[in-house]
């Protein structure tokens, strides 16, 4: 007998089953976790997670090496960890046997880059350059690059790079070409000596069948592969000379599409984890693209929405267009066949919680713990109670800056209309409004693009506010369904799993059975919608005119803060 | 022997004194508060305040009869009760025989109206009309005449009253002729029963000497008293038939001088406070513009801000121009032979008050309590380490509306540059800047209209904030001086005592010898002069844009907010 935890998240006794299973394993930023799911109905049977013991190395190296900030770094070996303690803790967890593991499927963060030998071995790795900055992983938000990712976009603006529209009109300094530039000029001997420069979400597939590829997802999106190909070997030796055969050394692999089978577990990896030697291994995917299946959300229109500190959209649509502010369109990208498209919010749910920590007073969180809630519930509970507009306030929801669909972090955010009985379940409202109206901001994008939002799909820790959920409907006026697992990206790789394992014919046939989803969990209000289309619009005009240039106050207040930063701290009043 | 306080706030023993003084009197909103002055220097020998019983009537009559919101009420007899218990209080603390007082001024909280029968009682003391909101005094906060102001203003623009100008285009709610209108309109026999409508000012100096009299200030700033006339009847039957013979009936009464001897203290008045029979009782005054001669701050060009919950600017011109969005210029306003100027900003310190109650996080309570400090001095003591602009933020302090220069009471608040590194200080330091940019605003609209200031003095509660005081110097860079008494409006009455008693030939030269000032005391620091000048570049593109038309999103917030609140809560979300 065992213990597992049924679709319905109960916890139930069972004996132990030997009905096939397949294994997805999600890695996050900080920690990775393994989700045992059965093949024959999305049954989640088992979880567990392990901490990455290095967790993410923004101040110093293991050895005390200092790291100036914006650095982000990680330790290759504590994803291996993962494999090693998660898996066979998470089949333990399920009861079931390894043998009834037919495959397993994988996805990262992205753009996360591992630096390799030859062989795969991450160059931190060697003795010699473990006090090397540039040989270790480079975290996706590793924002020391952005220096090169200027100079990238500007030069490919100049040069009216065709593929510069995929990207909404930004390559980001997350992505590889910015930071492997940043590593050929600043750490030239470590660039020379690095074999290959391979996404995570690749090197840990490596890891497990022992193939190097590179999958479509993170191809497409973060290393700027379009219709076949990468930026041209001319445009990279305008960019530095030395870095024109960036392409052909460093990072073109064989590419694989998405829930192909790259491989076989391997003698080693099947000794690492406890899994049968030989099962299937699938293409390597991105933690949010992957979620799409697991919300069984992979039909054109359907946009999935993963929100927590940001928001990520992802969605297949049938046609290729250039959509304004988008983060990247890929063919194959989310799943084979169609055209998936990426867009982002950078703040949401962090918003929420600085807004908790910095600005909500005393005698709210007292009120809260009195009656028995967290803060977070508490306002929300408050906020609940007000008709749509009873605050008199709208915000911009640009702590974070803005990517979609203006592409620019230099933004910052705006309240409007506080006054003297201005209560913070009133601006807490208004923050959450802000990012539903920053989401239909990019729905509107997607639809005047001609790749029309038929269904908003919700993933990701936010669905658990219902008061939040119910805005986005009416805010977006578009039923809104929520992903019925708490382990979407874990789950959509077991589905990408059993696909490369030939349990089903695709992703899209697997996602039909082993996908959970609350379809039309929430409605849209015609009275609220009604009262949202006039607040949005205010949203939309303050939108333009303090992000589209009729005011660049928000560019300016940036720099002088920058500026009084670098400076001296003399000229601080008297 | 007794004790008393000495120009510099020491407590000193002296033997009891025979010099001359004289009494001022102070009643504000809440409390009325008795000052002793020396004549011949100006010394502070002791002061005693009263509280009144009935505070501000705002929900209900003293016999439970309740009042709609937006009502402010008083009971008259509070104030008898000032000079009853205050005034002997504050001589007994002086240690000063009463005989050595020569004369006796007040000044008041304005536009405050007393309806009264022809002998001055009020009319909520005839007990037929006790439960009657209209028989008792308006306060000047009583804002439920809004319906009447509206109407006034719209017919002074129809009519191109040459008076409107004179008030910055605005006729407020507050003044008494839409105080009046509205007790026309809604309790014709409570007016048709009234004798006098006179303003408490004067009504307190009618029970001193027995004289009924209309003040220069009053009836300038709030009767619109201009050139020598009112309003006309003709203008006054256009907006109500009835109403037409409202000034003759009413309100017009023998205008005294400010300085000037009205009267002399009656027997019964002698009995009330102790006070010497026949002594000199000065004309009334109103408690912001007494405050100059205090400040030693009559000369023109000397713009006196009070800083309170509010701030009212008062400074005295040597020619009339009309100001935009001026609360008032009048003759002989402040003192005889100048324009005396009025402007204001609608919340200063309240803002404050209102982020320390409703933004402040637990955290920064505790770390002040930690510090020993309260959490305003904590608050300013961070934001004081941060240079100009470190916080990247700009801020509009119209979280009260828009007194001066837009006349707008419907704008609101706004925080431009949030990002989710901003700390509670940060936004702090925005709002105490965005009040010092409100103050350059109406600065910039008088030096613009031909009326220059040539020094900020500063009065009130805020000026112990040196990190405030620095801000404004730097922002409006003028030299700002401040007032040496925390008495300001009484230690003012005082000086108009003196006056009225003979004892200076008039208030400049009175105020010369026995006003306070602290002059230059702050003085702008070159660097943030200029970086508050790119700064307030910021604030006034904002307050244009939010304020004079471009973007009326405020208007429509709060009408918003005003048809959803008087709604049934039916379409509260679900």
């Amino acid at each position: 007998m065992s213990v597992h935890i049924n679709p319905r998240g109960e916890c139930v006794s069972q004996p132990v089953s030997t009905d096939r299973v397949v294994i997805g394993v999600d890695f996050g930023t900080l920690s990775g976790r393994a989700l045992v799911v059965r093949v024959s109905d999305g049954a989640e049977l088992g979880t567990a997670s392990h901490d990455y013991p290095h967790a993410v190395l923004d101040r110093e190296l293991p050895d005390g090496t200092p790291l100036a900030p914006e650095w982000a770094l990680q330790v290759a070996a504590d994803y291996v960890d993962v494999l090693r303690v998660a898996v066979p803790a998470a089949l333990a967890q399920a009861g079931v046997d390894p043998s009834a593991v037919v495959g397993i499927a994988t996805d990262f963060t992205a753009c996360t880059m591992v630096p390799t030998t030859a062989d795969g071995t991450p160059l931190s790795e060697l003795p010699r350059l473990a006090g090397e900055p540039h040989a270790y992983v480079k975290l996706w938000r590793h924002h020391a690059a952005q220096g090169q990712a200027d100079r990238l976009n500007e030069l490919a603006r100049k040069r009216s790079e065709v593929w510069l529209a995929r990207y909404g009109g930004l390559i980001s300094s997350e992505w590889e070409f910015a930071k492997g530039l940043q590593m050929l000029e600043e750490a030239p001997e470590v660039y020379a000596e690095m074999a290959h420069f391979v996404e995570a979400a690749d090197w840990i597939v490596w890891q497990l069948c022992g193939t190097l590829t590179r999958n479509a997802c993170t191809a497409g999106y973060k290393g700027i592969y379009q219709d076949g190909t990468y930026p041209s070997r001319d445009f990279l030796a305008e960019l530095n000379p030395a870095f024109a055969d960036f392409v052909a050394d460093k990072i073109d692999r064989p590419m694989a599409r998405l829930g192909d089978r790259v491989g076989s577990l391997t003698a080693e990896a099947a000794a690492l984890t406890g899994l049968p030697e030989g099962i299937a291994v699938a293409t390597g995917n991105v933690d949010a693209h992957v979620t799409a299946p697991a919300a069984r959300a992979v039909e054109a229109g359907q946009m999935v929405a993963i929100m927590g500190t940001s928001t990520c959209h992802v969605m297949n649509g049938d046609v290729l267009r250039e959509v304004p502010g988008m983060c990247g369109v890929v063919e194959g990208g989310i799943t084979q066949g169609l055209w998936g498209y990426e867009a982002g919010q950078s703040g949401v749910g962090d918003i929420f919680g600085w807004y908790l920590t910095h600005q909500v007073p005393a005698a709210t969180r007292e009120a809260a713990a009195a009656a028995g809630l967290g803060v977070h519930e508490y306002l929300t509970e408050l906020a609940a109670r007000q008709a749509v507009g009873e605050h008199g306030l709208v915000a911009l929801d640009w702590h974070s800056g803005n990517r979609s669909v203006l592409v620019d972090h230099d933004l910052s955010g705006v309240v409007v209309g506080l006054t003297l009985a201005t209560r913070p379940e009133d601006v807490y409202r208004a923050l959450l409004e802000a990012t539903a109206f920053g989401t239909r901001a990019i729905i509107e994008a997607f639809d005047g693009a001609g790749v029309p939002v038929k269904e908003l799909v919700v993933a990701g820790g936010l669905l658990k506010n219902a008061l939040l959920m119910q805005i986005y409907a009416d805010v977006t006026n578009l039923p809104l369904s929520t992903i019925g697992s708490t382990q979407g990206p874990a789950l959509g790789s077991a589905i990408h799993a059993a696909v490369a394992a030939g349990e089903y014919p695709d992703v899209h046939a697997a996602a039909e059975v082993m996908g959970r989803l609350d379809r039309g969990r929430y409605v849209p209000i015609p009275a609220n919608v009604l009262a949202y289309d006039a607040l949005y619009d205010e949203y939309r005009t303050l939108h333009d005119y303090f992000g589209r240039g009729a005011n660049e106050v928000m560019h300016r207040l940036k720099a002088r803060r920058r500026q009084v930063r670098a400076q001296a701290p003399a000229e601080v009043d008297a």
